[in-house]
């Protein structure tokens, strides 16, 4: 069949208004938050879950790949769909469908942004969760692809963790339930394995996601530090006290510098770094804990320590958090965000080979991260326009990755493999792992048309030099 | 290859003393603690994952099936082994290697003792939250493979929440390590579908554990009620405002009869149901907790609300919630255990449907549940010597589960599907849930050698009767 008839096709499912063809309309679904590109072929706007079938069956018979897209804000090329394949976008199914009160769901439509979730239940006295920096675009379809993660997923868990069930779409159009609206489910947890499968094991057409009664008390503290060493043991002081925030977030120099360029979100201007750190709970227990915040803050050499008075400073301190990517702009054109982890005992060897890989590449680089998950997010700010800059800039992210793996952590904490990392994933994973991996591939997508090219090394993307030889000899050796 | 010829070569593996294969010697490792039996061909007891992985690879070019064990205390006959097939046991891989007291995990073997970990750690001021009811006697191994839940679960969630990697050997021997020692792995969450795969996926031959710190305080309460429904009652109102216990646990009348007859554990013999309550953290959440916990309580109509007031009691009260399924011999020598879930605000009218079937029935069925997280635990007692009683008890089984389903819960909390469950899977899933189900189990296991027989209906076991068309159009519809 030609892709023309397919099309057709697909037109007399969801209507000739919803599938997008022309190369001017699709120069928006080229691209995500990543530095890739590709156009599809068309994009489909389905009005629901057996409209999302249909389609998927007639693409399935015509051999052409699918992708799932949200909203487009993934940083590892998730959403990025070989050119002659289909994209699904989700404008159209972006319902709220339930929210049950007494048992703290909400079965919500692929397309709800996950702020609009969490705003709208908070009526209810609840809350959806893990935050994404996106939330304010991010969509909970790509939440679930991704399993996306947030400051506030130190003490909730990531996407995984919130996500009860799924009404799946596979690759041939058959529609499965994973997971059970009951607490436990039965069987295999394949909606453990779906989620963060990065929109290679289906699509998924409804989501029943937990939710969480809203604290009694949210206290927003600022710790400034003269340098980001000292903000890094104190990172190691509080988790050590056996205190989980809510989020424990590291901003550093450049980035307060950036930050303050574009609006003041009360960071002083020269703190070597500072620490965002959340507490919720009940009154008392908030208050207890405060005290042994203040206490570890000061005891590893805070130059000050500020809580946020009212809801508008705190709002303030997070608008600085939340809008630090955007405002790297004001130092450099692009930035390529590093997403890597490693055991929070090692963010201070982390970052200062982040500090040296800097130097030696000749690039700069911003840290804003969840320091309390040990993940970091090194941001290389540079002009795409220079000749070279882009190798170069890969090239110290390869570095980077591998140092993570070397310090016993992983290639992603929240953005996924995709596209970038997927040359990356022999460091942490032997031949069999990824053999493992890619046979329950098989068993969901059995013709890998479900966002093929991802996740898995083929060579057809940025390969990093190779590591050292037996620098890895099993995870738990 | 005969079965006799693999011993020898498994003989050269393990050593001579490490192949069990005399009938007599045989007759322990026959049944768990389900009503199943069989008894396997032989039981090896390797030393270490090499061992395991030569020993599976044997058997797979023997085409030779293999059952793990871990302690036999299983409730859904995931250990029974089928006859032509090897049992590999871990009284000889049970080491503690590793307890990280900076990032809090443990690294174990499969044999180590759940109550012997916990035990381990808390000499460093942690524990392992998930704690089975058979938790002095169960092993991680088993945890692991069934998913396994226990009263505290309702706070900190079951084994899957707290296992974050994983060394596993596959049906042929290969071994893949599954997960991450970070807090996020990259690729596929093949982990979280390993735990609870019930032995078809693989044998896990270390397992890398999270651990919490000990709280600051611990308080437990008994909540005695003059019936069921009355203490139904109070589950949902703790629950409904927003307290969430460590730990919410129901005893009905007759489990409370059959405690006090074995032991003093301070429950009042006229009791109608009694809650068992605990509450931990800082002490002042505690202490705010609690006021609303015995609000709550009184409220709903509590006939006396006691407080541990100090560790021999609150010790005192725990022992009678553990021990009372080996109290019920003091009522019938047999006993058969149902675990179902619904959603907990259904807790109510579940409990009546479970006094309706053991009245049409005749049966007497007491109950001891995890009632926050609405996970029953209905248990016939009978005299298995009587002409047709199990074939009643299990027609009596099948309703309840028929029951649990229709009212939105699931099959199985915590003891997994096994043997015992498979023939109602259709209750939950559809054709197409179970297919997609089976063929993940062949992407780790293609040819379906790990332990055989157990979790999809194949009409080998009881077959319940047919549950009423249409009453389940999808879980989310």
């Amino acid at each position: 069949m030609t892709t023309n008839n397919l099309l057709t096709q697909i037109r007399a499912v969801v209507g000739d208004d919803y599938v997008i063809a022309h190369p001017e309309d699709l120069l928006v679904y080229e691209y995500d938050g990543s530095v890739d590109r590709s156009m599809p072929r068309a994009v489909v706007l389905p009005a629901n879950a057996d409209e999302v079938s249909r389609v998927m069956a007639l693409a399935y018979a015509a051999g052409v790949a699918v992708v799932g897209r949200g909203s487009g804000t993934g940083l590892s090329g998730g959403a990025i769909t070989p050119p002659d394949g289909l994209q699904i976008a989700f404008p159209r199914m972006a319902r709220i469908i339930e929210v049950d009160t007494v048992n703290r769901t909400a079965l919500v439509e692929p397309g709800v942004i996950n702020l609009d979730l969490d705003n709208h239940v908070r009526q209810f006295g609840m809350r959806y969760a893990p935050d994404p920096s996106s939330q304010r675009a991010c969509s909970l379809g790509g939440n679930v692809a991704e399993n996306a993660g947030g400051p506030h997923c130190l003490a909730y868990g990531a996407t995984t963790n919130h996500v009860i069930g799924m009404e799946v779409v596979l690759e041939d159009g058959v529609v499965v339930n994973l997971g059970s609206a009951a607490r436990e489910a039965a069987g295999y947890d394949l909606r453990g394995a779906f989620v963060g499968s990065e929109g290679t094991f289906g699509i998924a057409t409804k989501i029943l996601v937990r939710l969480l009664p809203l604290p009694e008390t949210v206290r927003t503290f600022l710790g400034i530090f003269p340098d980001i060493d000292s903000a890094c043991t104190a990172v190691s002081a509080i988790v050590g006290h056996g205190i989980v925030p809510a989020a424990l977030e590291m901003i550093d120099a450049l980035s307060i510098q950036a930050v303050q360029n574009v609006t003041d979100a009360g960071y002083p201007n020269d703190a070597g770094a500072v620490l965002l750190i959340e507490l919720e709970g009940l009154h008392e227990e908030v208050a207890e804990v405060s005290g042994q915040v203040k206490a570890a803050l000061w005891d590893t050499g805070a130059a000050d320590v500020r809580i946020a008075e009212d809801d508008a400073e705190r709002e303030r301190l997070w608008v600085g958090r939340k809008t630090a990517f955007g405002a790297f702009g004001t130092i450099a054109p692009n930035y390529y965000l590093v997403d890597g982890v490693v055991p929070r005992t090692r963010l201070t060897r982390m970052l200062r080979k982040v500090n040296e890989v800097s130097q030696r590449y000749g690039i700069t680089i911003a840290n804003v991260f969840h320091a309390g998950d040990g993940n970091l997010h090194p941001c290389m700010l540079f002009d795409a326009r220079e000749p070279g800059v882009m190798e170069n800039a890969m090239a110290a992210a390869a570095e980077l990755m591998q140092e993570c793996a070397a310090l016993g952590g992983t290639l992603s904490g929240e953005h996924g493999i995709g596209l970038e990392k997927k040359e990356f994933m022999p460091l942490v994973y032997t031949d069999a792992d990824m053999a493992a991996m890619q046979r329950v591939r098989e068993a969901f997508a059995p013709h890998n048309r479900l966002n093929p090219g991802k996740i898995f090394p083929d060579g057809s993307y940025f390969r990093p030099a190779p590591h050292p030889a037996g620098h890895r000899a099993g995870l738990y050796a």
